[in-house]
């Protein structure tokens, strides 16, 4: 074992064994280290409002009208053009957000903390399907939505959180990925028990029976209700595993429509990035292909963490959402053993005889084999306000693992 | 097509078109056709005190405690043994029970509708783990988790039912096994289902917060708890394709505890039955094979339908329950298909491409191929009162095939 090896041995065993519990539902200001009042948090790398893409705008939009702090698109725009108000990736705050990912300082956010190393990650709401902020959609439709969500949902959803106790992530996603789940696109079996699991919490904190029936059925209704959770789950076993001088494992993988950006364990807080692509899918009736916007979001620290993409063996229902067959969905997470360095203790799959996901992706399987992590993900139209179209798989541009090998072997002078 | 192909073709078409919904939960006494204040349904086929195996017998007594009936087991088998109480099996009621299947006269029942065929069918509440009537337990402990179950759980679990305008089980169905479960043994996904589905009207209809959390849990903790209901539904299915004039499908399979018994479409309401095997499976720590009771319950009417064992290679998680291998499992399945005459339209496995599970047992495949019905089960200490010790395989006897083969070509002439 050379000592790159080495390196990432200590990474990966950080990934994996970082056991991320969910702990508790606070607001953005309060709880995401370096929020302030002006800053909105965006899915993926850095970028400019110039170069956003039709969803984030939509979303940024969207947020700064919910916040009180602009009515329209207009002033929403100035509001960021200026720099009254600041974009940041979630990356840069322990957080990570669904598509667009846009987090601003009101909204709640899931508090995950990893119980074993001590760091936290966090997450926003999901609001379930149709016209949705993190698709870029920002009517009054779904400004209602976000403020039922504030104002009735969040406060007891944060009592109940905090009554379970804290309630294991890592435990829930091994249980989901025996139940069919992939733990990104499909993620069915792990929001019902995470739904069963609020359930009675929820009918205790609520102010009355209807309101929390209204919650339970939002929950129950959205089947990727556990979405940001998990995701802040995964971002917590990341991070874990970031930081590990001399190590070439890849600790983020995030889009921001316009780019796709990784970060190596190895080589601090540098992005590399290049231009996302357009993921390959099976589109809702009424669109195609040209409608797409370039692939987004967060959700790709699913892979990172060896789930998503990677577990696709233990999903082959999958395939009716993100096309392909089930005989596929096998191949899938066989061809990532290709490009990791081990197999994870908590995700097992069934029906490759309980062998662990393929975790810990090296930066130098990716440049040496030719071959790119596997994501699966939600297709979002390009323009603002749409919303999803569609869902498929898409790779990160090649490009970026061979300019992150480069600055690694000039980093350590390979 | 020869007439018996013909007959069986239309009774599984009858099976494979009904379509059963839960549609309430009643008082047996109230709703089970030809249910009486001194009756005691029980799994399988017909038995006599005197034959009945221990966890039966534990059951009996249990149900004339909870009914004031009786004090004691001793004034217990006296009601019996008098003929002041008769016994008759769940079957000759449309009603399925689990193990024991003890169903007495204030017993809360489901209440499912085929409403294809317009035939219903009923099955008690699940009481979950642990020292449990349907194991043969009848302890106060017992005894107070029943109290609770009849005088808190079930009315707000009745209105909760109703709230929901009809729970189709079959669509249901479908959904778990496309999420690791078979329907049988393994019911994680449709349980967390049905607990979600109910969740918003229990918080509804339940007097307080603390009552609906508490029914919300006692299913949510249960993996089992939607198993009664899919039994119901499953005999609602076998029902339908019950009475076909020259059909050799096998309409039901169930044991006593003592006997393994089937019942044949085209020959009315006969039973074929010899002694029940012990299954092999694993077992609970502490306990071994000759703890174990021979084969009991109703629940075979899942294999009946065409799910549990049947629908295995849909479960490769369930290995790590009733042993074997996730290899098994999908071998489990391909056995099947030898011995029915159709694939389910509506029950399909996503590990084989989408396959529909093996349906429809030709009693004239399992005499020629030598193949009986696989099934999954719980195994039962046999002595009443310690409940259940471990979960595996188990096959009907082979002669219950051949003497009805001998039966129906007697009746037909062939």
């Amino acid at each position: 074992m050379n000592t790159i090896d080495q390196a990432n041995a200590i990474a990966v065993e950080r990934m994996i064994e970082a056991r991320p519990v969910l702990v508790g539902l606070g607001k953005a200001l309060d709880v995401i280290p370096g929020m302030h009042a002006d800053l909105l948090l965006h899915a993926g790398p850095p970028i400019t409002w110039e170069r956003a893409s039709g969803p984030l705008k939509g979303a940024i939009i969207g947020a700064l009208i919910f916040e009180g702090r602009a009515t329209n698109a207009a002033e929403a725009e100035a509001l960021i053009t200026s720099g009254a108000v600041q974009l940041e990736p979630c990356h840069h705050h322990s957080a990570v957000g669904p598509m667009a990912g846009v987090t601003s300082p009101s909204m709640a956010v899931y508090i995950v903390e990893n119980c074993t190393h001590g760091n936290r990650a966090f997450s926003n709401l999901n609001e379930g399907y149709g016209k949705v902020l993190r698709y870029g959609a920002y009517s009054e439709e779904v400004q209602a939505k976000l403020r039922w969500m504030h104002a009735v949902m969040a406060p007891v959803l944060a009592a109940a959180i905090t009554a379970t106790g804290g309630m294991d992530i890592r435990a829930l996603l091994a249980e989901a990925l025996h139940m069919g789940d992939e733990g990104h696109n499909r993620n069915k079996a792990a929001s019902i028990i995470f739904t069963k699991n609020l359930a009675p919490h929820i009918a205790k904190a609520a102010p009355d029976g209807t309101t929390a029936a209204a919650i339970i059925q939002a929950l129950g209704d959205n089947a990727l209700c556990v979405l940001n959770p998990v995701m802040a789950a995964c971002k917590a076993m990341a991070d874990a595993a970031h930081g590990v001088e001399g190590s070439t494992l890849v600790t983020t993988m995030a889009r921001n429509g316009t780019d796709f950006g990784i970060r190596v364990s190895g080589l601090s807080e540098r992005w590399f990035t290049a231009a996302a692509q357009v993921p390959n899918g099976l589109y809702f009736p009424g669109f195609q292909a040209e409608d797409a916007n370039r692939d987004i979001g967060d959700s790709t620290i699913t892979e990172t963490a060896g789930i998503g993409a990677f577990a696709m063996a233990a999903a082959p229902a999958i395939v009716t959402f993100v096309s392909g067959t089930p005989k596929d969905a096998i191949n899938a997470t066989l061809e990532m053993y290709e490009i990791t360095v081990a197999e994870h203790k908590a995700f097992t799959i069934p029906q490759l005889d309980f062998r662990g996901t393929p975790v810990g992706i090296d930066l130098r399987a990716v440049v040496e084999t030719g071959i790119t992590p596997r994501v699966n993900t939600g297709i979002a139209h390009k323009e603002a306000g749409v919303g999803q179209i569609g869902a498929g798989l898409v790779r990160p541009p090649m490009g970026i693992f061979e300019e992150a090998l480069v600055a690694f072997a000039e980093r350590y002078g390979f």
